[in-house]
């Protein structure tokens, strides 16, 4: 499982993943700042499926995401 | 209730505020792009109560704090 609690730190990623994720397969995605119960930044994307995956915030593709956060739209069906 | 489903969209967010919620009060940031189930962007925060509250995208504290997300950090108790 990648989410789980982390011994003494709240944290909820054991592991990330570099992989990138196309954002047709996702729903949402959850970031959850630094703070005193787990001392790294942490990004969850929720996939359709309702799997959930860590992705390591320091790989290219999931900066530019966070960045690009506020506009971000998804490719849609023509309508 | 702040959350709900939304007729033939899928939105999440029935209703937004505007109220500034200090960083300290919430534990993660739901964002949900625009896509073809709801077409807005949506930020959901998470707080410590368990609570999820929709806020306004558009409002310039919100905006910030989505511009912010990969290096934000909450205030941390000395240690």
């Amino acid at each position: 499982a990648l989410l789980e609690a982390n011994g003494n730190l709240s944290c909820r990623c054991a592991k990330t993943t570099r992989v990138f994720i196309p954002p047709r397969k996702y729903s949402s995605i959850e970031v959850w700042p630094v703070g005193s119960s787990c001392r790294r930044l942490e990004v969850v994307i929720k996939l359709k499926s309702l799997e959930r995956l860590c992705v390591d915030p320091d790989t290219p593709w999931v900066k530019k995401l966070l960045q690009d956060l506020p506009n971000l739209r998804k490719k849609e069906a023509p309508h």
